[in-house]
């Protein structure tokens, strides 16, 4: 399969089309960015961990399952995935109380709740990735009724999956952002990725923090908490 | 039953307890605010319209079979309620997209929609009355997900009722604002009022604006409009 045009560039990864139009590369990028765009920088070598755990991650799925778009990693930072339309949805699944959640609420973060939250933003920059409900993204045209109810239910499954994987690893799976996406024949697949970038991720004997927002905070030992996920993520 | 103590103040009423506790006298007064507060002022005689649209809208209703917190209306500005305890969530129902949605989602005033609109909002001025959706709400203990589907089913004949009175009136209902209470024993029953303060009102035939929005966007004629709703709301 040979790598061909750019078609998109994100804040994270670029997608390039193929010699198949059935299928695409996406490649993982270093740059970095926080509060929509606000705050820009680049993480050393990000791109080479994100593509490697996003790669162990979306196997893992793949085998308890779950429908994905990842076919297989190509190299550094390049994996083959099948050609998808996203739905315009970031699909938000929250254990704990974290990151703007906690901030909109007034709510403290790392608060234990009765009951797993599950989100939904509308993904556009220019509005700041607002929430919104099941009855607004119908009105809006991004989803139907039945596609948020699949999308759901997998989304409730990928938590428990990863729930537990991550726990094994040490590792409490605070919050997590999912994007979907639908292949020309409408199969319904998880896309995008799974990282540092796009998780809450804290140690479970300290609580230190091991994603992203050690660069969106200054916390400083940002590429060793990337470097720390690879390594327990290979582990697992 | 005689009217004691101030119990509470909220931006448009003053609530009174009277000499039994199962009830309590709500006064209308004539105080508008707009934008949580940030814009402030006064509609002359709005708390006397407000008390008599409410009082004839929430006949309608309880003849309709929903159950409210109204009793009846004492005098130009009292009405006698059950005592409830107000669950802290803002139920908006729309109909066509105005307002804060079009603002933060960037759709066009007035565009119609292919699904009523059904969204919740923590009632909270701190933090602005954000949206929030069922999870948040049953994680934040302000609701149980049976409490909410009992408060969905009533707004959706709520809706079903007021559109159709308010069709005959020549208006459209673009959308509106319910509050839900409990009284002691647990009964769920709709609370607060129902008024051009909570209600967006287009004529039919003109689209003229006969609501708050008239205040919030300094549009003029803003006691007329409220004069108007109550003329065509005693017409039904």
């Amino acid at each position: 399969m040979s790598k061909e045009n750019m078609m998109y560039e994100g804040k994270a990864k670029q997608v390039y089309a193929t010699n198949d139009p059935a299928y695409v590369i996406v490649s993982y990028k270093d740059d970095a960015t926080a509060f929509n765009g606000e705050k820009k920088g680049q993480i050393a070598d990000k791109g080479i961990f994100n593509n490697s755990i996003t790669t162990v991650l979306f196997e893992i799925l793949e085998e308890k399952g779950i429908p994905t778009h990842f076919i297989e990693k190509l190299n550094e930072r390049d994996q083959l995935c099948k050609a998808v339309t996203i739905v315009p949805l970031e699909v938000i699944v929250r254990n704990v109380i974290a990151g703007s959640m906690a901030k909109r609420l007034g709510i403290e973060e790392g608060t234990e709740i009765p009951n797993t939250i599950f989100e939904i933003c509308y993904k556009n920059d220019e509005y700041g990735d607002p929430l919104i409900n099941d009855d607004h993204a119908v009105a809006m045209r991004l989803t139907t009724y039945d596609e948020l109810k699949k999308i759901y239910a997998i989304t409730r499954d990928i938590n428990k999956i990863m729930m537990d994987f991550f726990d094994k690893q040490g590792i409490r799976l605070i919050d997590f952002k999912l994007e979907f996406g639908k292949t020309a024949d409408g199969t319904l697949l998880l896309a995008d990725e799974i990282s540092p970038d796009t998780c809450r991720f804290w140690d479970k004997n300290t609580n230190q923090k091991l994603d992203k927002d050690r660069f969106r905070r200054d916390l400083g030992d940002v590429q060793e908490a990337y470097k720390e996920i690879l390594s327990r993520v290979e582990k697992g």
